[in-house]
């Protein structure tokens, strides 16, 4: 099942809502390139990979909608729409990367006219979508080699199917272990505030029959520390030109304490999430979201904080790419030093 | 108010109820070590030097209810009590210092018979209590140069009045601070599972009127990062003879930030929490709690994990002395190399 689809018939697009997980499956229709705005930035679909494919989606969706009846016409309504999709979230870079791709392949049909247009989004943003599971797989194959029969490893956040079209980043590198028959242990971390790993990461292995125990984020240090962990697997959102990630936040104090115990710390990245034009790090732009993400949780029926207390919340932070050990892509494992292996794995995509 | 108190009348010794906050402050009553030792357990009290004070209370009230006509007979009950409340919790080291010094004291009456006993015990247990608020206060005015005006720090877990008899340790640091008339705004990490954090040190810190954001342990390497801390500030359960410190889990983590971002990280810890009798922190018991600690969550009213899902609950994690920029205690700021440090200060308090 996928996180996301298109349907032809209204035309909309369908997704499951990832809020309500684990408790209900439930689907959403989204008719309009606001609405799929709303629904990126309100987290019912989430990881960088899917709120790519999604933003895609959303932009055929506006090429649908618009009234246009000249090529000029529905450009402009394609760019405001684009721009309504892009600012939804700022820090995963797959959003804009999906949008330009889509705006590219419209542009090249100008010359047709707008139905011309209309139709290419729609095809653009499935084969996109399709794209993504593809190379889910081939990043299955290039990182499951990191995972040995027997192996403990910790996972933060959700990089699974949920987080993409289908089949997962880093999740799906366990998942390819798995299919070849490694006996592999999850230590999921819970992933506060939004605690996708104890909801989505954890339902998701329950589904494909991986082991895990669930633990809180403070934990990570602690069984990394006793020698009971084989490797960390991480997704990203960004991944700068040197090879520095934005990740959930907790990413950056988890590859600290991979790296003083001297556990190898991979980040699995579709290419699409590495961002050339950002040379390193800090010039990522860092999303803070609304305190009451933090604030919101019950402990047996109470509130975790006093009335009226206020808190801050960075949904990412930033890995240095000294603290990484190697980046699983689609065409192989990257490793130092990153600047030289990102620019050649970068090339490759484009010559393909 | 203190944390915990002696009640002569009943007697019993009276607490705040801690799990009950921030929501409801409610004092229960304790009738017999049994009760007492099942408070620690569950986190009723918690915090090194208020289980410290709490076990000496609960050690008294084995004396008042023993029906003994003799010392022998009593010192008897008095081992089985000791042994019941030194079981309730493994990690923090004031538990059994506490009862160890009052069994000492009970021990040198042992001659004068069974009522001076009893009388010696209580006299003891609040002699206890009370020089926890003055070491308390010692330390506060020791650390309190650590801090300047418009400095922003982080505080893991609670260390205030409600972690000790009163005052506190590493909030005891901030207040003094704040009480000098420095500007101070705390980060408070949110201290997963069990979030004194945000429920007790959040609480305190409205009571005191001390500028605080809540924020989760994931996001504290991020404000270190970005330059905007100007400390760490922790408590501890137990300091081994070489600076090793065990405490809150998530504390390692945390350290391990501090020192990749350049920013100090202090433990503030009376010399009772200072365990000689350890060389490392390898040898310190770390307590694995119940995992439903972990998964007793709601988010909007929703269980945080699915149904039949397993978690781990390690309680603490050890921080090598090489993250500890200093020790704050009641005889003074304590620097590496940590060994002679400690050794130093353990001797001066013997001999005063």
């Amino acid at each position: 099942m996928r996180t996301v689809t298109w349907d032809p018939e209204i035309p909309s697009v369908r997704m499951i809502d990832q809020r309500l997980l684990p408790e209900e499956l439930v689907l959403i229709e989204l008719w309009s390139p606001q609405e799929v705005a709303d629904a990126i930035r309100q987290m019912a679909v989430r990881g960088a990979p899917a709120i790519g494919a999604t933003a895609a989606y959303g932009l055929a969706l506006a090429g649908q909608l618009s009234r246009a009846h000249n090529a000029q016409e529905l450009w402009h309504d394609l760019e405001i729409a684009a721009d309504i999709l892009r600012k939804a979230r700022p820090t995963a870079v797959n959003l804009s990367w999906a949008l330009d791709r889509l705006l590219k392949k419209a542009h090249t049909a100008i010359e047709e006219g707008p139905q011309a247009m209309r139709q290419m989004l729609i095809e653009e943003a499935q084969r996109l979508a399709d794209e993504d599971i593809e190379i889910n797989r081939r990043m299955g194959q290039h990182g499951a080699s990191l995972i040995n029969d027997g192996d403990t490893v910790i996972h933060h956040c959700n990089t699974g199917a949920l987080a993409t079209v289908d089949f997962g980043t880093a999740l799906g590198v366990i998942r390819t272990a798995h299919e070849q028959g490694k006996q592999i242990h999850v230590l999921v971390d819970e992933t506060r505030p939004r605690l996708q790993g104890a909801r989505l990461t954890a339902w998701e292995l329950d589904q494909y029959g991986i082991s895990y125990e669930i633990i809180t984020d403070n934990a990570a240090g602690y069984f990394l520390s006793r020698g009971q962990v084989a490797a960390v697997f991480v997704g990203a959102d960004r991944v700068a030109a040197n090879g520095d990630i934005a990740n959930k936040i907790g990413t950056y104090m988890l590859a600290l304490a991979a790296q003083d115990t001297d556990v190898p710390f991979y980040s699995v990245v579709p290419t699409s999430t590495i961002d050339l034009s950002i040379s390193s790090g800090e010039e990522i732009p860092v999303e803070e979201r609304d305190p009451t993400e933090v604030l919101d949780l019950k402990l047996k029926g109470k509130p975790i904080a006093p009335k009226g207390s206020h808190a801050r919340n960075p949904a990412f932070d930033i890995t240095p790419n000294r603290l990484v050990t190697a980046f699983v892509t689609e065409v192989g494992v990257l490793r130092p030093p990153y600047r030289e292996a990102i620019a050649r794995a970068m090339k490759e995509t484009q010559t393909k």
